[in-house]
């Protein structure tokens, strides 16, 4: 059956309503679990980009990739290796801060961290990090003890690294599709 | 009808297959764009939180909103107004940089940008950015001059400005619910 773990797919879609609708639809049909998802948009107006986490085995990961491939408004998709990609997440964490010693305490973490006090009041202080899963997780478990408000984090984006795209394996799909004809 | 602008909503959802299927076709019938959707866990495994961003009314805003909240696996939906939420996006941007002159002129616009430079390879740089929209938007106007290889986006995460939080109101909910029976 093979090991399950995390996989990272980074998917262009044509940017039209829709569209997560159908790619969200196809995960649940299939009973995948998807651990995180991130939309933005490109720097082109009509394509956005998605990353998705998802767990489950090679084989599960390189058939998912080909179903969201047929998909009309996909226009590409690759799964990014771990060991080959960088990967970040933004965490966005409210913190309970109501003495002085303990807003001392949390600016020390954000300091070491390299993370960033964004806002501040009488009793919290949200905090702002960008980091690895890893880090984010190792962060989080120091911040917990002076009590956690609230947190939202945006999942995971990834890209590959060295000089090569998503756009790269696009074009070898345009030339396969012209291959066919 | 109301000004058409960017509206903020952020949703706790039960952590199940099939919530983001539900979500997303809620917005797709409506004929709503969703402009970016981030979907990330929480500290509750069971609870991941949604932060979409979508462009109407504030008429229309309502009215999404309030349907969101009638879907099963919804736990609670607030509306963050701009002024007083913070908000942040994570971009990973892949710019060329072949001679050293370019790769100067890049790390200085990181440095004013308080962003990250994560990989470098021979022909290129991979910078981090976590920013407000406008703040990314400008850092990538001035990398353009240099050649975006590719980009990626984690959509925008915010929170409630101050001490209060996405809890609170659920609590406000339950409370609510109990006012019926």
């Amino acid at each position: 059956m093979g090991e399950e773990t995390s996989h990272i797919l980074s998917v262009l879609v044509e940017n039209e309503a829709g569209v997560l609708s159908q790619v969200s639809r196809l995960f649940s049909r299939r009973g995948f679990n998807i651990e995180s998802l991130a939309v933005g948009t490109t720097d082109d107006v009509n394509v956005s980009r998605m990353t998705i986490v998802v767990k489950g085995t090679d084989r599960m990961a390189e058939q998912i990739s080909k179903q969201l491939g047929k998909l009309q408004p996909v226009i590409s998709v690759i799964r990014l290796p771990r060991e080959d990609a960088v990967s970040r997440e933004l965490m966005l964490v409210k913190v309970e801060a109501q003495t002085s010693q303990k807003r001392d305490d949390i600016i020390r973490i954000v300091n070491v961290f390299r993370a960033n006090v964004i806002d501040m009041a009488r009793n919290s202080m949200t905090i702002e990090v960008s980091a690895s899963s890893a880090k984010s997780e190792a962060m989080l478990s120091l911040l917990k003890e002076h009590g956690i408000i609230e947190l939202v984090r945006t999942g995971v984006v990834a890209v590959e690294r060295g000089s090569s795209s998503i756009y790269d394996y696009r074009r070898e799909r345009e030339e396969f599709d012209l291959g066919k004809i």
